[in-house]
């Protein structure tokens, strides 16, 4: 209502490693992960988003100054170059994070320097890739969450790897899925954290070797948690995050609307 | 996005006594406590909404089940009959906000038989009412949150009854505005919770002493409460709601969207 | 440190009705469910605790003013009788929660007077109680939580009831447990929550067809959970609590420790 | 219970640098500000905990590997020299929060880059540093929890350096204290934090250029939040931390207690 309705601006960032190096993984996404990522995001929200992608081996990985003051909502996937990700970029995300950009990161995503970098925490977990994979079972525990709006409880991911619990995150703000394992694992597969200005989401699935991320109802999830994240986009309150030395009285002067 | 966007139905409550009643209150409230309340809402989301009042006196306080089923959001304000609200209408009401139901409580509601229920605590808290009142300060802890959009950091409510800590209700899902008052006193004045599928928030602002629901800022917050609980009308997801016996391997053949 | 020592006073309190009317429940628990719970606190907790036992046929539930006053934390198994707890009883037991009694809520106990009291919500979930039950695996999701120490990460139940999700909580103030079944659902089995001076503990396991009760994690659990609620009883300050009427500067005045 | 009961290992960390060069600050702190703030630990723990002081100017800065495997918990006022904190000293403290130690920052510490590096935000704030400062009240919203056990509500300090919101800081995982300043201001004075298996607490009072670490109940919340901490380094159940590659089905074969 308060803020403008121009298009949502979307950055697709992925690392785009194994799909170029192995072809196990190559077969399942050929065009790279960010393709079905993108095309779900599109699918659900349509005219009200515009999408870019961006990858690893552009300069800055795509994410120059400029390329963040554009996005309003990041999506992360990364697992084998983790360490190749620039800290300067890294320290430019997370500013922009806490400055209202919302972030969503994807799977492996829990190690990437960005999401360590908002934790705090070392985000370490236990996991398990057998061939073939294992049956993961998705519950919502919260029915009138946004993220979780209009997919079935449960959602059934018939191959995907393990994760486990403990996971060493802060204790998510809203935590909006929990997983369950074949193998009896259970894993808090979809957290909300508020930092700053801005919103963060973690979605467990999917893997590189797992095809999930084709399966409508985990696109649906992504496409609802950028959603999600455009809340705070469009209520952020400059006049709230000001810092700094206030006299005495400042605010009785100030200019109220 | 995923969910139907016709108009958002509020439902503006007013137990509607003391202004009958009290000269003091007629003059700053002539048409009734709920006339400013829904003014602003209106207002704000304009077409978004569709605004219906209904107070103690009309049979079941105007909150049968067919205008329950009706209503998207709820305010309510109480305060000298908290008692003559019926028992058979607060479980409806309570049993609305399960369901999906939005409910914004407003002031002296904080004794409401309705938020009592919900909260579960004694929602007890000191207070002071002196003539002409007194300076009250309401700041944001939360700079993207969509109930603070808009507003002034901080808000100023030139004179206002105090409402002081200890406020006996449960930790909030989430706290977006704390007050301070000129005699030294803090209150968590507004606060978020999920119960079951429906949102709740609770904003201390104002009595009926005092003008403060003509004041812009005030009636924002309001409205941005009202849209903030239409988050979760709007993304109502039934089938997370179930419950029962549930046999082996049920949610296999489930019909998956 | 700053508050007696004094043994903490341990209400075990027992509905008592499946043990004496259902063959196949004599057999699991012929002294009572209560039986192995209060063992379990003794052998935990030792010289720091003394237990008393209260069921339902007792005159008020053996849950008397007096006795309330004298007990700081109460354990709590209901299920086929919950009705049959006096409504006088419950607002008893609630009133000495908000004033710093902590409860100790156990399996089927989530759909008692109290518990519901206290939540605010409907506090429903799915269950299934297959002959044989089936394995539940329970991992906790925080490491130094008090509550979950000493026991194996995870908690093996060979055979239980099945407890599954949308459980309609308000979001725990801490999440310590969460249990898979072997069926694929998932369970919140371990809560905290505050609610005024008191804390509330639910714990999932077990059920009267089940004998999880005997087993030693599942009761060093308990113990902890009754441990972790005399953290408030011995920390409750009044002078925090106070409500009411607050002369302007009252506290400038008040005696300072 | 489950824990030894050995005396508590307390570190007080000060970077000593305004106390020896500034007169006004040495009037007030003659012996540094780690006097008074472990001489009011030693008061209220007294044979529960042994006290070491560490300092900027030692080697490492007094935190090298072996003196934080001997602290359970570590307190925390910098200021002038956050930038002279090595940041591999700051890397070990961290790993060693997320392991178990319990770390209390105080005031400015809100810029030290161990608390920004444990919290993932800014850790901004507004100030104002008046003459003679102004009248800070510290409320709690939590009557039981242990760090409020036995100080008055409020706390009034007479003469503090104004921190206001917005606080650039996550959701405290539990609020304690709420703070209002004569101006008008409101802090969220006493935040605690779970990261990993260890515990954090955030505490504003006091300034280098006021007494208020000579004040008994600012040293009692001090002592409370090192006791709080404990209760992590009590019952860190290593089991739970695990993580890496999991076989299936390990935890059926693992040694259960």
């Amino acid at each position: 209502m308060t803020a403008a309705r121009r298009p949502l601006r979307v950055t697709v960032w992925n690392e785009y490693v194994h799909e170029r190096r192995e072809e196990s993984v190559k077969r399942i996404y050929p065009e790279g992960m960010h393709r079905p990522i993108a095309d779900g995001i599109r699918r659900e929200l349509g005219g009200d988003v515009t999408i870019r992608v961006a990858t690893l081996d552009e300069p800055q990985h795509g994410l120059t100054e400029e390329a963040l003051a554009q996005t309003d909502v990041l999506t992360w996937w990364g697992h084998a170059a983790h360490d190749k990700v620039d800290d300067a970029v890294v320290e430019r995300v997370h500013a922009r994070v806490l400055d209202g950009m919302g972030i969503v990161v994807l799977h492996s995503g829990h190690y990437s320097k960005i999401f360590r970098r908002l934790m705090g925490t070392s985000c370490s977990l236990r996991w398990r890739s057998d061939p073939g994979g294992e049956r993961e079972v998705i519950w919502s525990v919260n029915p009138a969450h946004p993220i979780a709006a209009g997919v079935p409880q449960p959602i059934v991911i018939p191959h995907q790897e393990m994760y486990g619990e403990f996971f060493d995150i802060p204790p998510p703000d809203e935590l909006v899925f929990i997983s369950s394992y074949e193998g009896g694992e259970v894993f808090r597969s979809g957290c909300c954290y508020i930092r700053g200005a801005g919103r963060v989401f973690y979605f467990a699935p999917a893997d590189q070797e797992f095809p999930a991320y084709h399966q409508p109802d985990v696109q649906r999830v992504i496409a609802n948690a950028v959603a999600w994240c455009a809340g705070a986009v469009r209520s952020n309150n400059e006049s709230v995050k000001s810092s700094g030395n206030a006299p005495r009285d400042w605010f009785l002067s100030a200019k109220v609307t």
